[in-house]
Order: structure tokens, then C-alpha cells, then sequence
């Protein structure tokens, strides 16, 4: 099922008005969207993923309506859709604007959470299914299907995670989550199709280390493939120097480089999300520094927008796929047992986040030397609780394990499939309502503290400069340790971590930008406005 | 037909796999286009368009190899996936960055050449396909398929024009051309879906009458949907200031207005080219002055490189196409009757353009009054040799008349399809390499004027600047009349034509722009760096 057979919903003949009619009514909702977002900006429950998910709640139930209760939906869900065009601009996106010293300075927290959480996510949830889904008495369902479960509700929605915290408020905070959200989707999809091809009956200790080498295999090649081919993008752009004839083609070769390596990395098998990831992350650091001062801004906004798109029209296709009638036939026969199977999965994901949010937590403490690193009790708890959304990832997955082959025809595959449907509505609905005051109320907006993190940041035009003049191109990593910390501080405390960030940026320096460009190895671009431009660029320079 | 079952070509299951790698492979295809198309771009024969095509092919003949003989595509020609995928930011681009001031000054040549010059060309080609085609014995044509010809070779390829004038060297001509080529666009297809729908018995007077009503109606009823569209992005945006909170928003609420507007003009039976043109010129006016500064270089580059990926997979997809082999066979039963169509195609779409092209310029030249206005005999052939091209357009309206049921079942259709393949492919490489160096020799690059061209063009930011000061903020609609002159004969000469544009511009400046913004009309942004932006945007102060 790709996007066109999708477009096509209403499909009779002729089908090009069908199709247009569909585009036509999600380019219209999403319109609406926008501008409800921008309405509700200020509100503390609301946000735009939340938004999106009512308004095509809403859309869902008036064509289920208008319809006489036949359908509601435009569009079936298709994981092609969701995998080939929605997923990939927006964790290119998260790549490509993250903060990457925050992201590196935590970068072993956030595999520990990322990876090792999920595992424990993924075992809780797989044993607690076992244990209590089957005295549901739902079908017949194998080892294999308990097994998927845990990997299908152990993706968290790190799209919803993007909305929710904020990377200037809560730097910190921000690139855990959302770092371990890139992780776990990536080793949820792993783990998914580990158990997809694995006979079920052999999950012997051999095969468990089996398993554990492919995992790592993956994460290293995945993340490979996308470092080179950010790095080949740098080159590229380096050596013919596009900007020469037109800007288009810079901008259009890094948008298409960036989606290549997603697809070389789906049709190898590998993990597309951490590829991409990184190849946003290396885009960044080398590539965007090559391009002409427009490439920069447009390329900077264009992807954020697409990647907006893509998440505003995902949560509200997930919104209108939700009560699809088909698939709630088989519910109302069993009512009770479809409450109760939300019900335990909901409570499973409770638990198994809190099996490894505060124990992992407690290690990656124990692990640091200094105060400054330390998750305290209460981001510990904003941790939990941020994750707990599920998204489009699970309901991908499920749509994988459990509609291959016609959902209505097991009642056992209907059930799981709404399931998976309530508990992702209502985990992202109340959950998602909730985050905000949350945050507010264990970690309250502390206008010094942001002050102050504005002054260590190289935000403002005059820290620019400041570094400009100390002709320090890499001060972000250098300084990136100090965050929310006094600069005289820096020096004394950044010791400890200093010697890996001190070879790193000698290596960099020394190998890596006079070969792929990047900040201070730009060629001289004749009649570009370089210093007009500070104040402009001057948000994206602390990415 | 969409976008996914499109992108299925290797259909087996897992669909999935197939479509990546099909997907992947245009991607990966797109990047050598654009790499190979900077290598060529000092290349005195070669332009993107025919870059794209030939890798088109190359590929298609691979795969060709590869898979024995068996197939040659990964897609198959979809008019779902042309029109409602990748027509719309091309033409939408075209009206976001002509020049308005030439666009309007030749608006009365502009659309005598496009409605009335698609007309007659509309006809010498059905009565030369009436009197020649039918002696070739092809098979059972109806008088609707040979009116057909006439619409679907009567549509000129605006995408590969753009590509072979340039904006800035000839602006009169690009205009011209350009403008005849969007106007041309929209009158083929609304005179094809004209015989598409009348009975091919009841050519009478009436209805005649008729189909020149319906004509005028689909003309101002899209025209004034895409401004219509225009202004309530430009107000929303006016209105609820989005740039407040994110640049993003702006942009995809841009993006969004502007494809909802073709998708209205489709789904009510107007023409969407036109109104997507007009939208985009609206929004080029208004709503693109009242956004950020960082979203005005985002929108700029955005659309542009948009438009740009459209057009490279465009003609990618063509050739690509052209080579399948099921279309081929039955030609080779019949090769020469083949030859003789495509070549009598050729010929009437040679004759059908002279016998418009300079009729029409002697009129036009005859209505103007000073000398500045009138169309050089060099220009004129300039004129009949860049619009000869056939492209997409022309496959699209083919497939839709000839395909409908499966194209290998009649022979006469197979032919028509192969038929108008060859025309194109022909049309587009070998008059395609030819217009370069034509273009050079009639019209030889005068750097003189150029430079003189741009002291009077508001390009320079001293331009822009002193405009500013002169607090005269449109003043290109004024001066728009005196290109290529000294500004001292400005006001002499611009008189004729001056009070139009002078009530243009006091409505313009009374009622307009105070409710829809646009140039000198914008709201204060805080923090927003227009002082340091004139340089960067200084390319765009002049569309």
C-alpha cells in the first residue's frame, strides 16, 4: 500500500477525484490545524499534537456520520506512508536541529535509556502480557505475539516528546528524552523485526546472543552509513560548490542525500531512524557550513517546516484512522475484554518505564564524578512521564504484526489492533495534556536560571563573536560541558571530560573540516553577506 | 492511478521492499541529475531538462538490459501523480518569481498568445491531422480523437522553456514565452477536457458558442479563485501575525494555501494552473511582504527548489517511461506508418506555431504605439522556436485520451501513445540543444544592456534603498514600464500606458495593502534584521 492506492479511500472511478478530494480535505485540515495551534499556542493543557488528533478525531466522526456509520475514514492506514514519507523528514529534522553538545555530553545516558531501557521496557511488557493478557482469553495467540506486544508498546512517541518539552527551557531534559526517543524507536523497529524473523519456538541463550550481536551490528552500521553520508553531502557540496550556479540545488542535494540515506538504509536492512538521525546530526555540524548564508536559512526552516507537516499530518491521520468502524465491530461483542486488554497494557507501560527510568537514572549518577551531570528525583519523574506517549510507531508495528492479512477476520488480531489504538489515543491525549502543568509544577520556569544559560550559550551575537574572535570554531563542544554554570567555572569543572572533547576537536580540526568543510572552513563566497547575517543566523549557530 | 501504486512498479510483496527501492532509485537518480546538470551548466547545448532525460533513458535501457527485455520501468506514467503531484509547485513557482512588472506590462500580448494562439494552433493541427493522419490508415479515429490531437499537441512545454531563457538576460522574451506557455497550459487542457466532453456529433454554431463561453467562465472563475486564495493567506497571515511564535507555521501555512487552492480549482472543474499561477503571484505580492524576514528567504528558495526537484523527476520520469517496452511492440509490426505520424506531428506543430506566433506579433506590434513595446522579427522566431517543445503536459492529456483501457489493446491508440512519445522526446533534446546557441546567435548576449538594465532594475540595494527613502513602495509597477531605458525618459515615455498603473497603485495603496499588507505595509517585527537583510534579499526585491 503506497500513498497513491491510500489517496485513494474513496476509490471508484474516477479515481483522480477521489484522490484529489482526499489530498484536498487533508490540506485543508491541516490548514485548520495551524491556525488552531497558533490560537492555542498560549493555552498550558493544549498542544499541537493533541490538536491535530482531535481535529481529525472530529473529521473522522462527521464522515463516519455523513456516511451513515459506513466509514470514516479517507485514508487507510499504511505503514509505507507513515515509514517512506512521514517518519523520515522529521527525525532528519530532530538530527538536524538538536543540540548537539547537549546531545553528546549525555550521549551515554541516552544509550543507556535508549537501548538498555527499552530492552527492560520490552521484557516487563512481553512477561506482563504473558502473564496477564492470556488469562484474557482473547484467541489464540503465540509466544511470538507477547513477544511483539512488548516491542510494539515499548516505542514511545518521540514525536510527541518534541512538542511537549522544550530544547530552551529544559535543555537538559530535552536531549534525554528526545535522545533516548531516537534510540528506542530505533531499537523497537530492531527489536520488532528481530522477533518477526526468529522461529518463535527457539529463543534459546545462543540465540539471545545472536540477537544481541545483530542489535549491535545494526546500531553501528546504521549509524556508519549515516555519518558517511553526511560526510559525502559535506564533500560534495565542498568541492563543486553548487552555490556558484543556484541555491536550489544545494538545498534540493541535501534534502535528497539526506532521504537517500534513509532509503539505502531500509533496503539494507538496517535502521533508517538512526541513520537519518546521524546524517542530520553530521549535515549540521559539516555540510550546512558549506552551503551559501540563503541555503543556511532556507535549509534550516524548510526542514523544520516539512517536518512539521509530516507530524501534523500524521497525528491527524492517526485521528481519523481511529474510528475507522470496521475494526470496532468485532469490540462491541466483547466490550469487557477490550477495556481490560487497554487497561493492562496501559498499566504495563506505566510500569515498565518506571522499572527502567529510576534505576537506570540511579547508575548514570553513580556514574558521574560531578553534582552537574545528575538527574535529580524530579526530572526523574518528568523522564517517566514524558515517554509514556505512544504514537505512530506502535500503531505501525501493530498494523505489521497484527493486519497482514485482513484485520477483521481473527477476532483475536481486531482486538490487539484497537487496543493498540486506545492506549495510544489515550496516552497521548492525557498524558500529553498533563506533561505540560507537569513539568510546570516539578520544574518551574526559572527566569535567573534561563538567564544564565543564555549567557554560557553561544545564543546571543556577542558570544558569537566572542568565540569568533578566540578563534575556537568548535567552542560548542568545548563549552558544552558547562551548561547553566558560570563561564569562570568552565575550565575547573570541564576537566574530567575535557580530554575526549580536546582529541576529538584536534582530530576535527586537523582531518575532518579542511576535507568537509564546516564552521571557520567555509570557501570565501563572493558577495556573501557573512557579517550582515549574524543576527539572523544567530539561533541556528547553538545547534 | 496515485503517487503509491505508482511508486509500486516492482510490485511484488512486500510491496514495501519494492517501493523503497523504487523510490530510492528515482532519489538516487535525481542526485546525479543535479550533479551532472552543474557539470554542464557553462555547457553551451545542454540544459537540466535534456541532462534529466538522457539519464532518463540511460536507466530505462538498463533496466531494460537487466531485466532481459522484459520491462523498462520502476513507474509507470501516472496522470494522478503529474497533475496532483508535481505540476502544482511548478507552476505555482513560475507565478511566486516572475517579474510581475513585465508579466503585467505584456499581459494583453501574453494572453492573445497564449488563448488565441493555442487556438489556432489548436486548429491547423486537428485540420492537418483530418487530412494527413487519416491517409496513414492508422486504425478506427473518430473526429474527437483527431480534435484531441490538436488539444494535446497545441500544449507548448512551459517547464523546459523556463529552463531555456533566462529571466535576467531576456526579460522581455521570457515573459512573453513563459507567460504564453502558462496561459497555453491551462487553454490545451480546458479545451481537451471541452471535446472530452462534448459529443464528437454536435460541432454546430451553438455550441461553438458554448465552448467559448465555458472557456471566458473557466478563465476568470480560476483567475479569480487563485486571488481570492492569495489575499486570505495574505490577510490570515496579516491577521494572526504567526511569525510570532514560529517561522514554520508561516511557511507551511504558504504552502498549504497555495496547494488548497489548486486543489479547490480541480475539484470544481476550473482550470488549477491558472489559479495556482495567479495565487502565486498574489502571494508573491502580499502575503510574502507580510511574513518574517527569515521565512521570506525560506518561502523564496523553498518553492524554488521545490519546483526545481519537480522538474528534474519529471523529465527523469519521461524518460524513463518512453522506453517500455509494451508500448513498442505493435510498432514494430508497423514502423514506417509509425515514422510518418510522428514525423506529420512535427511538422503541423511546426506549421501550427508559425501560424500563430507571427500573425499575432504583427497585431500586437501594430496596437503598440511607441517602438520599445513591439516584437523584433528575430524576436518572433526566438518566440516560434522556444514554445515548439512538447513535454509532460502533452503525455499526460495522451495517456488520459489514448489509455484509458489498457494502451496494447487497440493498435491506433499504441501508435498515438509511441506517437507522441517520439514527438516529445524529439521536440524536447533536439530543439532543446538547438535554442542555446539560436537564442545566441539572433539575440547575442549584450552585457552592456545588461548592466544597464540592472542600474534601472531596483536589483542593487542602493536601488532598493533610495526606493525606500522615496517612500514610493510599489515602485515597480511604476517604473516597470521603462526597462532597458535611462530613467531620465521614464516619465515621457511611460505616459500611454501610465494611468492604468496609476489607479493600480491608488487603489493598491488605499484599499489593498492596508488590509492585505504587502510592501511598506508590513507590521513592525521585533528583532527582525531588515537592515542587514537587504543584500540577502536584494535578488528577490525585484519579482
Amino acid at each position: 500500500m503506497g500513498l497513491g492506492a491510500v489517496m485513494m479511500g474513496l476509490a471508484d472511478p474516477p479515481a483522480n477525484y477521489g484522490s484529489i478530494s482526499a489530498v484536498g480535505l487533508f490540506v485543508a485540515l491541516m490548514c485548520v490545524c495551524i491556525i488552531v495551534g497558533h490560537l492555542l499556542e498560549e493555552n498550558r493543557w493544549m498542544n499541537e499534537s493533541i490538536t491535530a488528533l482531535f481535529i481529525g478525531l472530529g473529521t473522522g466522526a462527521v464522515i463516519l456520520m455523513a456516511s451513515s456509520g459506513k466509514h470514516s475514514r479517507v485514508l487507510v492506514f499504511s505503514e509505507d506512508l507513515f515509514f517512506i514519507y512521514l517518519l523520515p523528514p522529521i527525525i532528519f529534522n530532530a538530527g538536524f536541529q538538536v543540540k548537539k553538545k547537549q546531545f553528546f555530553r549525555n550521549f551515554m545516558t541516552i544509550t543507556l535509556f535508549g537501548a538498555v531501557g527499552t530492552l527492560i521496557s520490552f521484557t516487563v511488557i512481553s512477561l506482563g502480557a504473558l502473564g496477564l493478557v492470556s488469562k484474557l482469553n482473547i484467541g489464540e495467540l503465540e509466544l511470538g505475539d507477547y513477544l511483539a506486544l512488548g516491542a510494539i508498546f515499548s516505542a514511545t512517541d518521540s514525536v510527541c516528546t518534541l512538542q511537549v518539552l522544550n530544547q530552551d527551557d529544559t535543555p537538559f531534559l530535552y536531549s534525554l528524552v528526545f535522545g533516548e526517543g531516537v534510540v528506542n524507536d530505533a531499537t523497537s523497529v530492531v527489536l520488532f523485526n528481530a522477533i518477526q524473523s526468529f522461529s518463535t519456538g527457539s529463543f534459546s541463550g545462543v540465540n539471545l546472543l545472536k540477537f544481541g550481536g545483530s542489535f549491535l551490528y545494526l546500531f553501528c552500521t546504521s549509524t556508519f552509513l549515516g555519518v558517511a553520508s553526511g560526510l559525502i553531502s559535506a564533500y560534495v557540496i565542498k568541492k563543486l560548490y553548487f552555490g556558484r550556479h543556484s541555491t536550489d540545488r544545494e538545498v534540493a542535494i541535501m534534502m535528497l542525500m539526506a532521504y537517500l540515506s534513509y532509503m539505502i538504509a531500509e533496503l539494507l536492512d538496517l535502521s533508517g531512524i538512526l541513520t537519518v538521525f546521524f546524517c542530520g546530526i553530521v549535515m549540521s555540524h559539516y555540510t550546512w557550513h558549506n552551503v551559501t548564508e540563503s541555503s543556511r536559512v532556507t535549509t534550516k526552516h524548510a526542514f523544520a517546516t516539512l517536518s512539521f507537516m509530516a507530524e501534523t499530518f500524521l497525528f491527524l491521520y492517526v485521528g481519523m484512522d481511529a474510528l475507522d468502524i470496521e475494526k470496532w465491530k468485532i469490540v462491541r461483542e466483547t466490550p469487557i475484554k477490550s477495556i481490560a486488554l487497554s487497561s493492562t497494557i496501559l498499566a504495563l507501560v506505566l510500569v515498565s518505564r518506571a522499572a527502567f527510568v529510576f534505576p537506570l537514572s540511579l547508575l548514570s549518577n553513580w556514574s558521574k564524578k560531578t553534582p552537574m551531570g545528575k538527574i535529580s528525583f524530579k526530572q526523574q519523574v518528568i523522564i517517566w512521564w514524558a515517554g509514556l506517549m505512544r504514537g505512530a510507531v506502535s500503531i505501525a508495528l501493530a498494523y505489521n504484526k497484527f493486519a497482514r492479512s485482513g484485520h477483521t477476520q481473527l477476532p483475536s488480531n481486531a482486538i490487539m489492533i484497537t487496543g493498540t489504538i486506545s492506549v495510544v489515543l489515550f496516552s497521548t491525549i492525557v498524558f500529553g495534556i498533563l506533561t505540560k502543568p507537569l513539568i510546570r509544577l516539578l520544574n518551574p520556569p526559572r527566569y535567573l536560571s534561563r538567564e544564565q544559560s543564555a549567557l554560557s550559550e553561544p545564543s546571543s551575537p556577542k558570544t558569537f563573536l566572542e568565540r569568533l574572535i578566540e578563534n575556537g570554531p568548535d567552542a560548542d563542544l568545548e563549552n558544552g560541558v558547562s551548561l547553566r554554570r558560570p563561564s569562570s567555572l568552565r575550565l575547573l569543572l570541564a576537566s574530567p571530560t575535557r580530554s575526549v572533547h580536546y582529541y576529538w576537536r584536534k582530530f576535527d580540526n586537523s582531518f575532518m573540516r579542511p576535507v568537509f568543510g564546516g564552521r571557520g572552513f567555509v570557501p570565501f563566497v563572493p558577495g556573501s553577506p557573512t557579517e550582515s547575517s549574524v543576527p539572523l543566523l544567530s539561533t541556528t549557530e547553538d545547534n
